[in-house]
């Protein structure tokens, strides 16, 4: 079911406010059967305050038994079906470390590899190279120079770096080049159709450059591309759903994905309470905010169920502020679940709060995953929030006469 | 939304067991308003015990209201879309009595029919003549000889029996010959595309041969053809999930619905108890267990309420068995509802637990019908069944970066 095609034709414009308050992997899971989750140990007098006011429900980010990035996890709560809208892992890693990217870049995820005096791979992480020593060498490979190619350089993390080719006529249908296995060279970077047969020529020469200026290397002089792709076509908030976002958010990868559905990227903040401060300030000059808080997935993914529980009560702590703009919709949610008892990603559903004015609540009386079982919005696909906090907010017509 | 692009893509392989335990016609309903069904009135304690450290759940087979038959009620639980994935009537006749369809066979439902001097049908069910009689007369038409082409000639019950015709270029789209009234004669087996000319052309040499060999029977004079259909291509468990599977049941419906998604077919069991004894003996070799208990349907079918109970709190006696092995994931479901009450498959959604280390556990108490609309599973569609397994087994990666 595509729901921009209702949301485009139904939405209205007026005055209210929508905060979208993402904890990044908020759900979890006890740390012994019949234990409490991390949210459900938390302190959370504000969130179980909003609970009761408002409407509450478990949000299955992309379908049940599904674990997803965070790519597939923001494009769900934005409105997006993650099922329908695929963002590469070239363009996605690019978004990540803050790049731009523009219409007819290819993006690709590059590693440092070690290859033999016969071609042959036999570290597909060059030993796992420490980023103090790849990055140099990333950026060093920014003197590859192809003919009426512009070639960005980024480095990453690790063996990890992302190339971005900018050029007349780029289409990111190419194989990967990576093996997935040692004791073979690399592959050629061939194209899956004729119209990407440019880009694997410029990648070939890409590859044959920096395999040149990486050959004194004893560990990373090498490299795999994985994950062509070019900049993921999204239809903007503006046009789906007529409102004008922001998003504030500390990571760039956050940032990122808001950018790619047309938000605007409010401010420089490091700090929850710089993204509040930036959230007043910027209140009247937007319709939508989406606030992006990283630590309750970092900590989860360090499978710290205590240092969780802490992130969550400052998550808590920041409400009351929100709250005082008085917002006409506030919803509280996360993109997944990430327990700390599995130290990833999971496909357990979020609990989920939508205060508003007549939002209907339900019997719930405390913020946490069991509590959200008994919500009123049951349990529900994250793609359908963005629909119900337009209809909270007023600015959704009626749908056929 | 294609679940297997997701399981194919993201399965990884890991020395996980899956069991699933299924009670056939698992649902029901009280006798009068306000009491107990079939299942919250039998004392099961090893099932309440599993609810309590599971998540449970009602599963609909289908969609709301919809009412499946064997084939759809298995093929969801399997993971195979129902609505995508149609098995044929023939083919199903044909997997329900134990034949091994071949791809490029086209399997025939078929009915004994009174016809009159005039070639009119006075009977469309012979008289519903009774098996003893009908059985012979199928296999006498195994006589028929139709040059190039193998004619398996299966009996049924009554006046039911299975014609399955093997040869080259055959193919399944053509119309059913019986007209649904009597008083006239059977339709023409007619081609519905080009294609399938020529098994048109079989099926009406096989009737003109059948018409003489049946022409002295005073009852079972006539023949109607149904459901034309080939082998259902379905792909396997290890295709789409990465997984071995066994099937271990008792009755040839169920074995062929497992075969058709290429689980194998463990032993030749008559009991529960042999099943899960087959189940034990086999418990290295496969990854996935399909254990399929036959008597809460029938039960329920001939409208027992009381026998229903009985069997039910059999299937629960095994369930220690079961738990000894220490599956990493226990499912127990049916694969529809049939209420003694309606002596019928119907709509309601089936009771549910999936039992697993991380399953995040709900405040189900007792396993039923009433408990599990409390369940953290919520009311699911049974197909995600098998993701929801896949994940708790740890066979699944993240989607999306």
């Amino acid at each position: 079911m595509d729901l921009h095609r209702l949301t485009r034709e139904l939405h209205v414009k007026n005055d209210t406010k929508i905060v979208m308050y993402v904890a990044d992997g908020l759900g979890g899971l006890p740390q012994h059967p019949g234990g409490l989750t991390e949210l459900e140990t938390a302190r959370t007098p504000n969130l179980d305050a909003l609970a009761q006011r408002g409407i509450c429900g478990s949000s299955v980010p992309v379908t049940l038994g599904i674990s997803p990035g965070s790519g597939p996890g923001h494009l769900a709560l934005f409105g997006y079906d993650p099922l329908q809208y695929l963002i590469g892992r070239g363009a996605l890693e690019a978004t990540g470390i803050g790049f731009e990217l523009e219409e007819g870049d290819v993006a690709v995820r590059a590693n440092f590899c070690t290859q033999g005096a016969d071609g042959n791979i036999s570290d597909r992480r060059a030993g796992r190279i420490p980023t103090e020593e790849s990055a140099p060498l990333a950026i060093k490979l920014r003197e590859v120079s192809i003919p009426g190619i512009q070639v960005f350089v980024e480095p990453v993390k690790e063996h990890r770096f992302v190339v971005i080719f900018r050029g007349h006529a780029l289409h990111g249908r190419v194989h990967d080049t990576d093996p997935q296995v040692t004791g073979v060279p690399p592959l050629d970077p061939v194209a899956v159709d004729s119209d990407s047969n440019k880009t694997a020529e410029v990648a070939r020469q890409f590859i044959h450059q920096a395999r040149k200026l990486l050959a004194d290397q004893p560990k990373a002089n090498g490299l795999t591309l994985r994950g062509f792709s070019g900049k993921p076509e999204l239809p903007s908030y503006e046009e789906v759903y007529g409102l004008r976002a922001a998003a504030i958010a500390v990571y760039p990868m956050y940032k990122g994905l808001a950018r790619l559905v047309g938000m605007d990227i409010v401010g420089q903040p490091h700090t929850l309470d710089e993204q509040i401060t930036l959230l007043e300030q910027n209140w009247a000059r937007y319709d939508f905010f989406f606030i992006h808080f990283k630590y309750s997935d970092s900590t989860g993914e360090d499978g710290n169920f205590a240092a969780k529980v802490k992130r969550i009560e400052e998550f808590d702590a920041a409400v009351p502020r929100i709250n005082a703009l008085n917002p006409d919709v506030l919803i509280v949610t996360g993109d997944h679940s990430t327990p700390s008892m599995l130290k990833s990603h999971s496909w357990h559903p979020v609990p989920t709060i939508l205060a508003a004015k007549y939002c209907r609540t339900d019997a719930c009386q405390k913020f946490g995953e069991s509590e959200c079982l008994r919500g009123g919005l049951g349990q529900f696909e994250a793609k359908h929030l963005m629909t119900l906090a337009l209809a909270n907010a007023g600015r959704l017509g009626k749908y056929g006469a």
